[in-house]
């Protein structure tokens, strides 16, 4: 079994991404919707987060984590100190090995929230295997509230990403980092600005080919085949408009139920 | 000494409010930035941190809480069952009350976040009040965000504001309550909406009214006048953005440092 876990639903896009590459993989994911968004918060409130969310993935039995949020990985990069007693998967470094693979021009562009833009972590990411790469980032906090909000094919919408996206568009990238599991819903609006010879990166489905590679390699124990590829959809909480939101995200998937945790009673229980 | 609460640093208007009314009262004001945004979350959710905030207050030694947010104060509205032992103040009956007194035709426009929206707060406490009264409600998620971003005074703003506001000026209501702290930042936005004739509620300055006439009454025991009024700010969470935005929301009046404390483990400590 495989753990996933984001602030809220957006790391849906990620666990799409997984499930399609392993469909008899079992996958758990989880939701910190009683404690979302993390973008905004500081890196110290993110990483004791990201630390509890770990141990209760683990307490459940899983082989290895996908922190399936750029503004949770974002801790995670460069950190050797942090260590877990199985893989730790971030979304941020397959993300910026994806972009530099693919930039022609090594001048790449990051969109992000306040908390992946200020912890610098693409930048970090990037430059430690492409150190004369360019990298300009943008944080654009409004672009999780318009996907939750539902207006991701809105010309108000398209006026607020060509708001963010000009300063970036203006130095000239090639490449272009969605660098927040929202962010693929508003492809489109992207690619609107960006024109046609952007690449824009998701770093969902670079995760999902990095984890491919570690179980060809072996680093990763692959499920066997006659598992059945279950899914267990948890959230610290379930309001009626993260159930909307999400199976919007995963359509044309249809969602399994959310079923709701507590992690602060689940920890006190095993403490 | 009186605690305040809100999820952020919105519930700061009224702290002002309660200091331009009372100089000399002690206030303590706790902002839950760790977990805040309360209004996309569901109402169980909301009333557990709605607890733990108050007890976190009473065992500062306050004297009367003032929730000091409009999502966690729908959660009290019309809840005989929840009882606490010092007097615990709601934003949305003073509001309520205030739009009552102040419109002509009975007409009544809310606009709030999902959570007090959906809880139909107001709508409750209005008519309870006018039961004759017409409410109707708009839930305004992007507003926020928005504020947060520093995009008050914002063409885009004006457009996203108009979208939420066109259906509840189609109803043709005399008064609009600005039913969420951030809101009344955006006044001018709104009053460019809905034209010079609509009377804009504030809740802030209704809370404090009311606290006024609690202390006349004898329900709330006032300060002595030698006291200094001091101002003492908590945060769950210190993150830069929380620091800018209380600036902002405060000026021109100067804020206080504020200081980071653990809500979870405090009350551990207690236990």
């Amino acid at each position: 079994m495989i753990g996933l876990f984001d602030s809220g639903i957006g790391g849906l896009t990620v666990l799409r991404a997984v499930r399609a590459r392993f469909p008899n993989e079992n996958l758990v994911y989880l939701g910190d919707t009683a404690r979302l968004p993390y973008g905004s918060k500081s890196p110290e409130t993110i990483e004791r987060y990201l630390a509890q969310n770990i141990r209760f993935l683990i307490e459940r039995g899983v082989k290895a984590v996908i922190v399936a949020c750029n503004s949770a990985s974002s801790v995670l990069v460069g950190r050797k100190d942090l260590r877990f007693p199985i893989p730790v998967y971030n979304v941020i470094e397959p993300g910026a090995r994806r972009a530099i693979e693919v930039s022609k021009t090594q001048r790449i562009g990051v969109l992000g929230t306040r908390a992946t833009v200020a912890g610098r972590a693409y930048d970090k990411a990037i430059q430690t295997i492409a150190p004369q790469a360019h990298v300009h980032s943008q944080a654009c906090p409004l672009l999780v509230p318009l996907v939750e909000e539902g207006w991701e094919n809105d010309p108000l919408t398209n006026l607020i990403v060509y708001r963010y996206l000009a300063p970036i568009v203006a130095q000239n990238v090639d490449t272009l980092i969605m660098g927040c599991t929202h962010y693929p819903v508003l492809r489109e609006s992207f690619r609107r600005v960006v024109g046609p010879d952007v690449e824009l990166v998701d770093s969902a489905d670079a995760i999902a080919k990095l984890l491919d590679d570690d179980f060809q390699t072996g680093r990763l124990r692959g499920s066997p085949s006659h598992n059945k590829g279950t899914t267990e959809l948890l959230v610290t909480d379930a309001s009626p408009s993260f159930q909307e939101v999400a199976a919007r995200l995963l359509a044309p998937i249809s969602l399994e139920p959310l079923h709701q945790v507590d992690l602060i009673e689940e920890q006190k229980r095993h403490d």
